[in-house]
């Protein structure tokens, strides 16, 4: 095994010989082939190249981002160059106490980057002039997807027409189409000069327009009337930086604004991960998709944060569902509202003004030169008219090392960003032949456009002005949460793994990170060759024959692998298929995305054991073989377990005419013993933010392959504005970059580089050995719920509370943050199943950190014998007053049990303790009275 | 002022404004004008290129390190190449938490770095087989001077010759003449073989030496008894990884062992910095140069270290000190501790046996092809004898990549290490015209030379071989440090400014850290330009001529400022000029550095204004006419005091035939307002780890340059194996290597191209803006003990408690140890006067951070006064009690003030509170008691 895969793997040797004992197996081999079914059991090893050392690993990723060229970008379109503070980068981008953290369901442990959020929120809401912005999405071009989706939900207009403005950035346009496309929307884009239809049930405005253009606030006033008058909604994509300098969207009559917050210092990377953000209008807030950062208070009384309005969520409403979202993108938001934070009203106002400045002295030495200039008012985009000289233009200015843009063969696109300088400008009017020298001009506006009010006048916007006191807001921040490099996160299903420094080291080099999503193919070789390499190292790993990058979540994964599925089944002239099957234990984003797809949502019941009713089964079929379009199923189930019935399941639905969806969510059990492609699969999407290392951000990014069988591989995504992104007769780009979030794929490429065949496949076992050692362990303490051939789980385990919850009242929470005293972030409360908490430990603990938290787990159990026995009433136990802090050691004490064991419980030493920033969060408080931006600073006193 | 001078400096204009007024000056030039003598006054403003911003500095430097060529580096003398595990990469040199630390004087809030620190000596001890071992020195040469220094002190032998192996380092040797000279004594280097001569003091072996040559075991032995005959002392100067092999010196009767701990995953750097190491039996602990970390307890009877037998040190025992060493390198110290923590013994000793395997791989094939190998026995180093063929084989081997070492013309060395793979030997032999394979061979030695004993057989370095538990480990080590991401350390004469993170990206840089610094000049370019630039720079803004970078601490600096003084003097024909004034308020390393440039100690006394008695001055200069060399003076004074006496000062020396040295200590105070070489000195060192940004790293790595007038010039350091070191002329070298710590250069290049003239004078105001300010707010509670014109300080400021130490018995340590419960670092303590504290704000602290340690330090005077009035006795005050654990809440208590005033007095929030992991340690305990590696895990039960 590579060197490295024993660094990755927890327990050493040694250790994986004394949890096999505690399981009753002899050796590794004999517990995999006892767990899982022979049948699936992929025979060969791996076909990957042996695994090269860390060294050598970064040595070749060095070769291959030597093979890009980060050229001055100048292209446009949305994704504009800018700088991320140092201070911002090595404190958050690079550090693990920010990266390794999960998504912030456990609020009490996640106060850092719920505060962080906030400031997002706050930024978005302030800048777009609207009452409630979410958490982040996952691009521009999906938020107005998600705007498009949530106009229709919400406007009173019988029409299925959505109207998209013609200066919408083109990737906008394509994305919304195939969403729309799935479920029945009417797309109709058109020069809004020439006025609007007379049924629409949305309109999406953006601002300023693809072009450059700046619209006069009249025009904006204007469509909000008739948008209004016509009982549609109103949505603007909008800039947020130029929002800084021109009228907010929410003061012109706005429903909702949508965009990415990108150029607010986090780098291009090929096109992501970026945050891409929604805001709307009082009254729409509960139909406002993705996750949502509320205040609310803690046991105490004091301030505290947490994800509000859950039920809302994909995972709780299923079928009903109105988005599929299912994660953001915390690290790239919380990047860049740390930029705002960092430059504050003021700074972005100077950065903005100053990149106007200098388009508008672009603007003026072009018109000087004897250049047409097309737009009279812009923010940053200068069009130039050189009447067939286009693409020379565009060729001289590479030769200087910049990338504009090339409308068509008459014009030139040239967006202005925070690296532009006067230099720049003089090469690139150099291309244009011209010669001169342009210092930033005035800010020149519309009429009515210039920005009249405030924005970011929160003191968190205006503190910290030095890097000093940057540094220690991002320290405090991030000191308040739990991740990885404090201990273990057992969460079921979401596979908190190692993210090795080796891997994330890559991400922040210039050659990643300065490429522009459109430029030239030959600049981004290295990202080719990387992307190539993954694909089909992916595809072996999976079985499966092609793979797209293209997903930037696991959601948009199903998604488009949905599609694929409809594609095909209409290519071979059987639209009417399109029931989709999904048994009753499926994570909810299942079914959010079969109906996002355009798909009819049918539940298979589960048997005693969990596993899938074949009976049920066979009887869904047999009633919609005419319209089965596939299966969704999880392998191994979301239960933990490796279903015998997989082979059978399969070939009813083949049977049936449908295809079958394997959610790759649990690939981390699979790797090297099993591929979905092969035991019968018929496209899958993986996660590689769990089974291959990204990681977790706090909640975001993700990236979400779809990984297919051949006779689907023409239905993958592709991209309108770079077509080598996918098949021609693909289904359109479901994301707003050919590559989704391209930039973070190092980290998955160095990952598989380094294991080779036998480190994956090792740590998958290594993944299966410990979560039967955690039941093995448990078990006697809280029953298991399900489990496979021989008794064993897969790679998680379920941890059955309800019986003792009925008995005592002490509930999964009650024992969740009861592991916060103990050191420990909670496993994954009540999914699937409702009062159980699911247990992943994952191939990266090792055995020591394992049992501290078994032993964590039985001493609770003690402690809830302490309630059932009446020693402690339940409402004054440690088990409901958890978590505790310190501030609550301080104060008075008459709680049945000591300081002591409130907070240095069995196994818990004083150094190194964990300390909870606040008590346990009343959630029902802060939904019933909603506030999602950053409260005054008055609120934190107690 | 440039875009990165507005976040280096803390206040914003508005704060500023609000600082003057408190000070009483309507501006900052006024402030600057009635504090700063306008005889000092640098007229014209600093000539330096327009400031670069950070994205423009990063891309200047990244074009300078493209100038360097990182080749596989197999020259060996000392300096091996290695692999620094990422994950220790990411969490320690790239971690603010441990980089931004000051050295662990407050042993509570310093818990992480001691442990680790105390992993290094345990690690080094245990290797050697030796006692006691330090935290570090500076590099392998000056490690081993101090240890000739060691030896002649303990020595019985009435001689003043020591004995240097041939085999030494010829470095080593260097800077042992170097050093050797300047005291009297003699060195004799000569083939051991061939005996010892009948008197010495003390004998030098290299093991293995420099050629590579081990020899075997009765060799040593014989050398010990000898010595031991002669009553003489031996030190050995070992690799501390081919003693993972061979036998530990202090089985074969080694008194002391020096070395570099740089293979242990520290990168080359082009020569530091390093850490440098020096053990020695029991009974020579006392005698031990250095930081030593010992094991005490605190006030509940925990486990605590801190800094052990500080009597030893330099500061206290100014010229009757045996070293001047001042320092450690910290930072480098914990990235090899840490390395051998995460291979463990194991782990290490696969590492040796794998190079030294190649190494005989290399050795046998080549004698297979006819080329003859010198020496039968090696660890890691070939000597191919190729006569009249050396430079040729170097080219080849150039031309694919590798560095070899030239011998002679007819001898090449070839050095493996741990990046050195088959391949990197194929290409080797290819070079030599041998074409063949080779795989790692087995352990051959000489004989008894095999290694019997155990060595790191410590849990800790058993312990954390996943990333995972190392990255756990690393970040609960540095959570239990407070640095200056956590809060302002207003450390008086320490400079704890911002160390901004566009600064420190590079030093991670390959292209910075892969060189040898032995390698050709053609492959330094970058770092040739990179260093002319910075001498020019240092040259401009503290107007001396010709700049050094050699000495690698402030330590290093003074004795190289006192040597070419000497130097001068002799040159003149004045070699009894030997006697050096020195202030009675100057930092004892004056003294110390003094004794060991062979200079005799003259005390100038101060007057009742803490200024130099200009009277005696006068006296002793007339006194010592004859013999007078200089006067060493720190400018502002140690008291934090612009005197107005400099000008005379440096008259009288001069008058007297004596040089003036100004201690750069203080040059944050004088920075584009001064210039020491224009207002009398001849010579100063600065600190580039206070004034110029590199930061503390917990104790070092320092930088001290010496800067001096065209006189000295021809006497600054050089170095015998880069003569573009320094002048034919100069003393010799005084580091190691020929540009001491150059990695770390491109941190103080950054910050002066960053701020530019305005920015670095600016900051200078600010600093004596916020030191007044301090001084202004405080004075009505404490008072301020010195003050230059119109009652204003320089940029630091004395607290005088003694009137209250004596009344209340609160003393000054009480005082720092509170404010740990107040969220403080402690300003230093009782220097420069016994029963005070200097707070030294720096310009990088904004007005909120200062004025929160002001409010913290009255309310702690108002908690003195509850003591004076009996309110509290004072062995059970909060005073006397802090620092408060959270570990004391959860007890019982019994104490006259209640839990919330010990832990969240008035200001402390409680989220963001940083908690202290022990209580007051108790020094005198551990210095009766000395342990000085890891005790066992037992120790920690409480």
């Amino acid at each position: 095994m590579s060197a490295f895969a024993d660094r990755h793997i927890g327990p050493s040797e040694h250790e994986q010989a004394k949890m096999l004992a505690e399981c009753g197996y002899g050796s590794l081999d004999a517990l995999v082939e006892a767990a899982v079914p022979a049948a699936i059991r992929n025979p060969r090893e791996l076909d990957l190249a042996p695994p090269a050392s860390e060294s050598e690993a970064t040595a070749e990723l060095r070769a291959l981002a030597a093979k890009n060229r980060p050229m001055t970008q100048m292209i446009g379109l949305g994704f504009a160059d800018t700088i991320t503070p140092p201070v911002i980068r090595r404190n958050v981008l690079e550090s693990p106490a920010w990266y390794t953290a999960y998504t912030p369901y456990q609020p009490e442990i996640s106060q850092g980057r719920l505060e962080a959020l906030l400031n997002f929120q706050t930024m978005v809401s302030d800048l777009t002039g609207l009452d409630t912005a979410n958490a982040s999405l996952l691009d521009e071009s999906t938020a107005v997807a998600e705007a498009v989706l949530l106009m229709r939900r919400a406007s009173k207009a019988k029409s299925s027409r959505v109207v998209l403005d013609a200066e919408c950035l083109p990737q906008t346009v394509a994305v919304v189409r195939t969403r729309a496309e799935a479920v029945g929307i009417e797309v109709d884009v058109r020069d809004l000069a020439g006025g609007l239809p007379e049924e629409f049930f949305g309109v999406v405005v953006q601002y300023p327009g693809a072009s450059g253009l700046l619209r006069d606030k009249g025009f904006h006033e204007e469509i909000g009337t008739a948008a209004k008058a016509a009982g549609a909604l109103y949505t603007v994509a909008a800039d947020l930086l130029a929002l800084t300098l021109i009228t907010a969207p929410g003061e012109f009559g706005a429903d909702a604004v949508a965009g990415t917050t990108q150029r607010f210092g986090v780098p291009l990377g090929y096109g992501g991960p970026h945050a891409g953000y929604l805001a709307v209008r009082k009254g729409l807030e509960r139909s406002l998709p993705g996750r949502l950062v509320g205040v609310s208070k803690d046991a105490d009384g004091n301030t505290a944060y947490r994800l509000a309005l859950q039920t809302r969520e994909q995972h709780i409403r299923r079928e009903k569902a109105t988005s599929n979202i299912c994660t953001a993108q915390v690290l790239p938001a919380v990047l860049a509202a740390m930029y705002a934070v960092y430059h504050g009203p003021d700074g972005l106002r100077a950065i903005a003004s100053r990149i106007h400045g200098l388009a508008g002295g672009l603007a003026g030495a072009l018109r000087a030169g004897g250049v047409e200039v097309v737009q009279e008012h812009f923010f940053d985009t200068v069009i130039a008219r050189v009447p067939g000289r286009a693409e020379r233009v565009l060729a001289d200015a590479r030769r200087s090392g910049i990338n504009l843009g090339l409308v068509d063969e008459d014009h030139v696109r040239v967006a202005c960003d925070e690296v532009t300088t006067p230099d720049t400008l003089r090469r690139v009017l150099a291309a244009f032949g011209v010669d001169t020298h342009v210092e930033p001009g005035p800010v020149v506006l519309p009429a009515g456009l210039a920005r009249g009010s405030d924005f970011l006048a929160h003191e968190v916007f205006r503190t910290h002005r030095s890097e000093t006191s940057m540094l220690r807001y991002l320290r405090r921040l991030s000191d308040m949460d739990y991740a990885l490099d404090r201990g273990m996160i057992p969460l079921g299903s979401c596979t908190m793994k190692l993210n090795a420094t080796a891997e994330m080291e890559p991400i922040s080099w210039p050659e990643f990170a300065g490429l522009h999503p459109f430029a030239p193919a030959e600049d981004a070789q290295g990202y080719r060759e990387l992307i190539d390499q993954l694909c089909t190292w992916l595809a072996e790993v999976t079985g499966y024959d092609k793979v797209s990058l293209q997903p930037n979540a696991g959601s948009q994964g199903e998604f488009a692998g949905l599609l694929a599925i409809r594609a095909f089944h209409k290519a071979n002239g059987q639209p009417e298929r399109e029931v989709c099957l999904i048994p009753s234990s499926a994570h909810g984003t299942n079914a959010a995305s079969a109906v996002l797809a355009g798909m009819r949502v049918v539940v298979v019941a589960c048997d005693d054991n969990g596993d899938v009713d074949l009976g049920d089964l066979q009887a869904k079929v047999d009633e919609h073989r005419d319209t089965l379009a596939a299966i969704m199923i999880t392998y191994p189930s979301t239960h933990g377990v490796y279903e015998n019935g997989i082979g059978e399941i399969s070939r009813i639905v083949h049977e049936g005419g449908g295809q079958v969806y394997v959610d790759g969510a649990n690939l981390n059990a699979l790797l090297g013993l099993a591929k979905p492609g092969e035991f019968g699969g018929d496209v899958s999407h993986l996660n590689l933010h769990k089974t291959f290392c990204i990681p977790h951000g706090g909640g975001g990014p993700g990236v979400g392959p779809v990984a297919v069988r051949a006779h689907l591989a023409p239905y993958l995504p592709n991209h309108p504005l770079f077509p080598g992104a996918g098949p021609d007769s693909g289904v359109g780009p479901i994301s707003a970059a050919p590559f989704g979030s391209a930039s973070i794929l190092p980290i998955s490429w160095a990952y598989v580089r380094m294991m080779g065949a036998t480190g994956l496949t090792q740590a998958t076992k290594v993944a299966v050995l410990a979560a039967n050692y955690v039941a093995a362990r448990l078990a006697p303490h809280y029953p298991v719920l399900y489990t496979g051939r021989d008794g064993l789980v897969a790679h998680e385990c379920i941890l059955d509370l309800r019986a003792l919850t009925k008995r005592t009242g002490v509930t999964v929470e009650d024992v969740a943050k009861r592991l916060v005293d103990y050191g420990f972030h909670a496993p994954t409360m009540s999914f699937p199943v409702a009062g159980t908490l699911m247990v992943e430990p994952t191939e990266s603990e090792d055995v020591g950190e394992i049992d501290r938290f078994c032993d964590a787990m039985i001493a609770i159990r003690r402690e809830i014998e302490e309630v059932a026995e009446g020693r402690w009433p339940l409402e004054r136990s440690p088990l409901r007053n958890a978590p505790h802090t310190a501030e609550t050691l301080a104060g008075d004490w008459d709680l049945p049990y000591d300081r002591k064991l409130a907070v240095y419980p069995a196994g818990v030493t004083p150094k190194g303790k964990y300390w909870p920033p606040v008590r346990r969060i009343d959630g029902a408080f802060g939904d019933r009275n909603l506030v999602c931006s950053c409260p005054p600073i008055e609120a934190y006193g107690s």
